[in-house]
């Protein structure tokens, strides 16, 4: 049950564009795989070797790019004894798709800071967010 | 006319929440202002002191975010008689909606780069670009 859960996260590789003064970077467009409707977009900077955890959505559906910088995610199934570990940023772009019902956390892996976006289908909502503490979960982040 | 046009472009303050690990920067919502669909997300890189210009979308709507560093955006009329100059970054961390028919460059400010993020009303499509050189609209960036 929890190993199909997390099968349902989805990584998709996206493009980078060389152009005169500074590349383009693809991040989600409305046909894209793991587009689910737009609620918000917002930043989470993350310093160097810092965590952020854990966090469940019980209805937000995520989509995390890493513009700047390298990041580790940590997804965990609600029963707390399976992970998944996916490490995305400047040198491996693209874009992991998180279905809600999934506990995760990530880990800052680039000084001073990476900078993760979030595409969501929803706004924030502090009812739908279900927190844990960082011990709360049985990982070693290092 | 001009005037009119270039008065359209708003530019709305963001909020940057402090976290342990790093801030969450606001960018777009679905009911903010300036948000008119979601067609597609996408980052430009912007190099220090590199210029990126000219571009007119016939129908796209913009929102620029800029999360990293700082940049100056150059806004036309179709005239090409009229300007407005707009800075955005990480200190003034604003959004720019800017309506279609403007014709619009960039400028990075800040040193290896800036980030500028486009949350767009359609997908990326040729067709609805004009594209003009550097030298064509008399504008000093200097």
């Amino acid at each position: 049950m929890g190993q199909i859960i997390l099968n349902q996260i989805t990584i998709t590789p996206l493009k980078k564009i060389i152009t005169p003064g500074g590349s383009v970077l693809h991040a989600m467009k409305n046909i894209d795989i793991g587009y689910s409707g737009f609620g918000e977009t917002y930043f989470s900077i993350i310093n160097g070797m810092s965590i952020k955890a854990w966090k469940l959505h019980k209805s937000m559906i995520l989509n995390f790019v890493v513009p700047l910088g390298k990041v580790k995610f940590v997804f965990c199934t609600k029963d707390k004894d399976e992970f998944k570990e996916i490490i995305i940023g400047e040198e491996s772009y693209s874009r992991i798709t998180v279905p809600a019902g999934i506990i995760f956390g990530f880990q800052g892996l680039f000084s001073p800071y990476s900078i993760v976006m979030n595409v969501a289908n929803l706004i924030h909502d502090p009812f739908e967010i279900e927190r844990y503490e960082k011990n709360e979960i049985c990982y070693n982040w290092h």
